[in-house]
């Protein structure tokens, strides 16, 4: 039988890694469906909003990689043990989400002259400014990015990392410490561990 | 007794609005800061990631005005009826989150020429493409953005809305008649209806 999660994204870790490590923490079988680009243009009209990933299950196309992982982290018991808790986990992966964009804004700048504007403001100032107040929180947080304890926040981050490695050209947690640490933890999971080992190797 | 619930944020309705509109729903008490600008440099740096706006309460700042919404939403019974309906919320919310982004993409650009060139696709391409989406759903959705009736999906996006006309010019929902009747239901319901009554008047 075909399993009941199929996941539809790029041949890219970047926003489909997070779902990937999700499901894998949680057993949950996926078939794992890697978009060709030269089909991108037929696919994209028919993804809820022109955009992927996509999680296909129960007869839903469920859309928003960061939605989804919220789902997920409610699937495989990775969430905050109260609401409190939950807007901490909430508030960190969207400032994680808001530092992707930042960098996006950089990363995806077609003009060469005002690419090279935002270079040094964004690994100046940028960067610093929330990997600083990031490993602050990792270290305030036995390791973790909330609530003191293991969470689908560390998974969205080391799931997406390579992913803003790559566009910054550089390792993002070379100077951090608890990051690097929270990194390795998180590569070591039971699930993610095995996920990491066979999955197929890709740039980004 | 000063109320239990402290909102700053600028004197704008933007970010903050769905806040407030969610805690005027609620009967929640808030004190409503409004931070002048000239201060905004020394207050910044003791803000979670130096933005605005933050929600005091239980002693927390809780910053990510998404993330707060959420939050809210769970206290005043605005949220799905299980973990899929949650998804669906989710979704759409960060999906209009989405489209403010592209949308400020234009606004804050500062280059006037690079400002001039975003200009056309922006409302030639992505405003028509996000807004007959979000208008669909809506006609499915019994004149809600999710799951069919009334959630914290409707309010957020009610309560960014003057923010979004703001910055395009002009009412971004003039050609949608279900987001009309969304954006009429949603003021005039109670708690809301006062709020926006006597908040005061700014211009966006």
């Amino acid at each position: 039988m075909a399993p009941a999660y199929k996941l539809k994204y790029f041949p890219s870790k970047a926003l489909g890694e997070p779902i990937r490590f999700l499901m894998s923490y949680g057993n949950i079988e996926f078939e794992d469906v890697r978009l060709i680009r030269e089909d991108w243009p037929q696919i994209k009209p028919t993804m809820p909003f022109g955009q992927a990933p996509v999680l296909e299950f129960k007869g839903i196309t469920a859309y928003q990689s960061i939605a989804i992982c919220r789902y997920l982290a409610k699937q495989v018991k990775l969430t905050g043990a109260n609401d409190l808790e939950d807007w901490e986990i909430d508030a960190i992966v969207d400032t994680v989400n808001d530092l992707r964009g930042r960098i996006d804004e950089y990363y995806y700048e077609e003009d060469a002259e005002a690419k090279e504007k935002r270079k040094k403001p964004l690994f100046e100032e940028t960067l610093p400014f929330y990997m600083e107040r990031i490993e602050a929180i990792v270290k305030k947080n036995n390791g973790h990015l909330a609530v003191g304890k293991l969470t689908w926040a560390d998974l969205h981050f080391v799931g997406v990392l390579d992913y803003l490695n790559y566009m910054i050209g550089k390792n993002l947690i070379a100077d951090y410490p608890s990051l690097q640490a929270m990194e390795k933890n998180v590569l070591n999971l039971p699930g993610i561990k095995e996920w990491v080992a066979k999955r197929p190797v890709t740039i980004n």
